[in-house]
C-alpha cells in the first residue's frame, strides 16, 4: 500500500515534527513534506501555537509550484478556523493531488473531516503510514483530546534496591549527571511539572528546565492540601507560572499573599481532606495541558498510581544499594495477594551514563476518561 | 601480536570450555584446540574432575600426528600430578611447537610453571589472548585460588519498586517463567546455593536445579544460627548434599537427628549470636566450592553485603509495583549520608521474558582475602 519512498518521506516529516517537541504545546507536533515526482519541493513543521502550521510552512518553502504535488503530513490537516485559517484549504488551493497522512486528528469532534474535505476536492488521501510513531509524538495531545486528561508521566530516581532517599531525607544525588540531564528533557517536553508539598519542603526544587535548550518553561504545579508552602520556596522565586492545588481554603491571608506573588491557587477537595487528583487532571486538561511530569515523593506518587491516573513511569536506577531503612518509591495501600500488584509493560531499557533508565506504561485499559 | 586466525581458534576453544559450565567443578572449565597449518586437527574440553583434561582430550581426538601443531588452550596447562598426569608432558611428548594460552593458572603456587616448562622444551608460548573471557568463565576457581573464598553471587527477584515479597510474606511468583528458568542456570553453574532459615520457613524452597539439563546438583547450604530448621523442610527431602551453618551447638538432639538424615552441621559463631559469615566462606573454599549462589531474604542478603562478601548481584525486576509496605531486598544498617551507599558497577542489562535482568559487580577493591 505504501512504497519505501513513502516511508522515507514520512520518516522525514516525523523528524521535522519532532523539532517542535519543546515548543508547540498546547498544539500537536506536526511535520509536512511536499514532493513532486518523488523529489522534495518543500518542507516545514509547526513551531509554536499562533504561528503557521506545518503544511503552511511547507507550502511557503516550496521551491516551485505545488500543483500536482504529494503532501506527507504527520497529522490530519485542520479544517477549521482556529488561531490560523484551515490548512485543508491551503493544500487544496495549492493544487496538491495526493495526501499521505500518518494519523487522523484525535479530536473526536473533527477527526476525519480534513481527509473528507481533501477527498471532496479530488485529492487522493491515504492514512496510517507510521501511525504509531506519529501518535507517540503527540501522546499528550491525543490523551487530552480523547480522554480529557493530560498524559501523565511519573519520573523517579532510585538505587537498584528501589530507594529514593535516605531515611533522613537526603536524596541529592541518587543518580548521575547524565541521568539528571536526561530528566530535564522530559521536563522540557512537558506542559507542567507536578510535585507534592513534601518534596518542596525536603528538597526545595526549582522544577525548571535546565541543561536543555528551550524557549518555554513548563508550569510548576504543587499539590499542597493545607497551603503550607513556604513563601521563600525556590520554585516561587524563579519566575514562570506556578499553580497550587489545595483542599482547604480557610487560610485566606496565605492565599492572598500567594495571589500577590502571581501564584494561582485552586481548591478542589476530595471530601477526605486531600486534593481530588482526578478532578485536578481534568482542570489541567481544560487549561490545555498535554503532557504532565510528576516529580514527587512516595505519598503523591502512590496516590496518583492508586487513582489510576498515571500513564507512564520513567525509572532511573543508580548502580548502588541504600538498604531497607531508606525511603521507598511508592506508597500504596498494603497488598494482601500478588494479583493486586500494579502491572506495567516495559517499553524501553537503556543505560544513561552509569544509570539504567526504564520506561514502562500502565496497560491502557486502566486509563479512564 | 595475535592474528585474526588466533582469535578464531581461541574463541572456539572458549566455546568448548563452556561446555563444562555445569560439570567441571571443583576444576576449572578449559577448552583446547590443536591446529596444523591453520587447520584444526583436534579439539577437546574438560568435562568432569577425575576425567582427562582438555589438552589430553584434544590430543586423543587429533586426526593426525600433533607434531609441529599449535595448541590453543584457555588456561595454562598443569605441570603437576593431580588426579591425572601433567598435561605439559603430554603436549611436549606430542611434539607441539607453539602454545597460545588465554590465561595463566590463577593458583599462585603453580602460576607460570606450565608455560616455563613448555618454553624449556622449545615450545613457543604466547599468553593473554581473550584473557578476560577465559577469566570470566572461571571466576569462581580464580577467586578461590587467589583469595581463598568462593565467588559469591547474590540473586534477587523484585518488582520495579524493589520489593521481593508482600508484607504477609507472599512472594510466589514475583517474576515470570523465563526469569525463573534463567535463575536455574545460575544455580546449575554454582557449587553451592546458600539460603537463610527465614527463607526456608517462609518459602520452603527445594533449591535444586530444574529446567536445565545437568548431571550435578549444587550443595544446599542453610544459615540457621539456632538450628531451628523443620525436619520436613523440602530441601532436606530431595536428596543431594545439605550443609547447615549454625552459631549454637546446644541442641545436641536436633544435631543428631540431622546427622542421621545425612545433613552436616558446622558451628561457627561470630561472638554475637550469629554465624561468622566470613569464616563460613573460608570453610566453603576449603571444600573446593568455586561459585556460590545466594538466594535469601533481606536479612542474610544485607549481612553478606555489609560484610563485603558479595562479589556480584543478579537482579530480576518484574514489570509491576508492590508499594512501600511490601518487603525490601536488602537490610543494611541505616545510612546517614549518601557516601555510605554500597556502590556497584553494571555489567549487563537485558530483558528475560517480561522481566529485566541486571548483573552488577561490587568494585573488586572491596574484596578481601
Amino acid at each position: 500500500m505504501f512504497s519505501s519512498v513513502d516511508y522515507a518521506f514520512m520518516s522525514y516529516a516525523l523528524r521535522l515534527a519532532e523539532k517542535g517537541l519543546y515548543s508547540t504545546t498546547p498544539n500537536p507536533r506536526v511535520g509536512c513534506v511536499l514532493t513532486l515526482h518523488d523529489r522534495i519541493i518543500g518542507s516545514g513543521w509547526h513551531e509554536k501555537a499562533g504561528q503557521p502550521h506545518a503544511e503552511i510552512n511547507a507550502l511557503a518553502s516550496a521551491s516551485e509550484a505545488a500543483r500536482g504535488a504529494t503532501a506527507y503530513i504527520t497529522l490530519e490537516p485542520c479544517s477549521h478556523y482556529g488561531r490560523t485559517p484551515p490548512c485543508v484549504n491551503a493544500l487544496i488551493d495549492a493544487g496538491i493531488t495526493k495526501a499521505i497522512i500518518a494519523m487522523e486528528d484525535p479530536n473526536p469532534m473533527v477527526s476525519g473531516r480534513g481527509c473528507a474535505l481533501l477527498e471532496q476536492a479530488g485529492v487522493t488521501v491515504q492514512t496510517g503510514l507510521l501511525q504509531a510513531q506519529a501518535q507517540a509524538l503527540n501522546t499528550g495531545f491525543m490523551t487530552r483530546m480523547m480522554h480529557k486528561k493530560p498524559w501523565i508521566r511519573l519520573k523517579t530516581a532510585a538505587s537498584l534496591d528501589g530507594k529514593t532517599a535516605l531515611n533522613n531525607g537526603i536524596s541529592q544525588w541518587i543518580t548521575g549527571e547524565a541521568a539528571r540531564h536526561d530528566g530535564h528533557r522530559w521536563r522540557a517536553r512537558s506542559c507542567a511539572i507536578i510535585t507534592g508539598i513534601g518534596t518542596v519542603k525536603s528538597d526545595n526544587p526549582q522544577l525548571s528546565v535546565r541543561h536543555v535548550e528551550t524557549a518555554r518553561q513548563p508550569k510548576k504545579i504543587i499539590v499542597d492540601s493545607h497551603l503550607t508552602i513556604p513563601l521563600d520556596a525556590k520554585l516561587l522565586q524563579g519566575g514562570g507560572e506556578v499553580l497550587i492545588f489545595a483542599a482547604h481554603d480557610e487560610d485566606v491571608e496565605k492565599k492572598e499573599m500567594l495571589d500577590r506573588m502571581g501564584v494561582q491557587v485552586i481548591v478542589i477537595p476530595n471530601g477526605k481532606g486531600a486534593v481530588d487528583l482526578r478532578k485536578m487532571m481534568t482542570v489541567l486538561a481544560d487549561m490545555e495541558i498535554n503532557e504532565v511530569l510528576i516529580e514527587a515523593g512516595c505519598e503523591l506518587n502512590g496516590a496518583l498510581i492508586e487513582a489510576e491516573l498515571v500513564d507512564e513511569m520513567i525509572f532511573y536506577l543508580a548502580p548502588h544499594l541504600l538498604g531497607d531503612d531508606a525511603r521507598g518509591m511508592i506508597k500504596l495501600p498494603e497488598l494482601t495477594c500478588l494479583e493486586q500488584k500494579k502491572e506495567l509493560k516495559i517499553q524501553d531499557v537503556r543505560m544513561i551514563g552509569q544509570d539504567i533508565r526504564i520506561i514502562a506504561k500502565f496497560p491502557s485499559s486502566r486509563r479512564q476518561s
